[in-house]
C-alpha cells in the first residue's frame, strides 16, 4: 500500500527540513520533470537533485506548509520555504507548488510558482 | 445550500473569461483580501476590483485551469492566464492560486503566486 499523495509531498519537505539529500531523492520519480516555473525545467532525479543543491547548501532550512489539498494524485502546497545560508539572516521565498505523484508512490512533476527576483534575494 | 468551493472558483475564472465585472464582485467578499504575492495586496472588495482592473480591459481573456484541488474550504488553481490585448498578440501569465471561500460562499482571500517579470512581459 502506498503512502497517500498529501503524506508524500510531507516528506518531502521534511527532508528538506532535514537537508537529507537521500531522503529527498528516494522520494523522486528517475524521470521526474522540476520546474522553478519562471526557469527551464530540470528532466530526470540527477537533474533535479543538481538544481536543488544550492538550496541543501543552506546551514539551515525551514519550509512551512501554509495550505495544502490534493485531488488524486495532484497535490498542491501554498509554502513559505525559509533558509539561513552561512554568515547570513533568514531568508524566505514564498512558494505555491504542485506535484504529481506516480503509481510508485514517487514525485513525477514538480512545479513551483514564484516571484524570480524573490528568490534571488533570498539566496547568497 | 452554498455551492462547493471548487464550482465557485471556477465561477469566478469563467466570470474572467467573459471579461464580466459584475460577476466577479459577486463572487468577492466585502472584506477580501487579494494579493499577486510579489506585490502588496488588496483590502477589500473594491480595492480588489480596482487591482483587477486592468487585467479586465483585455479586449479577450482565456485563463486555463491546468489542475484544481480543494481541502475543505482552501482552493488551489494552476492555471494559464492568458490575456489578448487591443492590437497585441496573446500573452500569458502563469500562476498557481490560493483561494480561501467563506460560509457565505464568497472568495475572502485570494493569493496567485506568480513571476512578477513574466506578468510585467503579459501587460501592455
Amino acid at each position: 500500500m502506498k503512502r497517500d499523495p498529501v503524506a508524500i509531498v510531507e516528506a518531502l519537505i521534511a527532508a528538506f527540513n532535514r537537508r537529507n539529500a537521500a531522503s529527498i531523492a528516494e522520494l523522486l520519480a528517475e524521470d521526474i520533470v522540476c520546474a522553478g516555473i519562471p526557469l527551464e525545467p530540470a528532466h530526470g532525479r540527477g537533474a533535479t537533485m543538481a538544481m536543488l543543491a544550492p538550496f541543501l547548501a543552506a546551514e539551515e532550512i525551514d519550509w512551512r506548509i501554509l495550505a495544502i489539498a490534493a485531488n488524486g494524485t495532484t497535490v498542491f502546497t501554498e509554502r513559505d520555504d525559509r533558509f539561513r545560508f552561512a554568515g547570513k539572516d533568514w531568508t524566505a521565498v514564498r512558494a505555491a507548488g504542485v506535484f504529481e505523484i506516480d503509481t510508485n508512490g514517487r514525485i513525477a512533476a514538480w512545479r513551483d510558482y514564484f516571484d524570480l527576483a524573490e528568490l534571488e534575494r533570498a539566496m547568497p
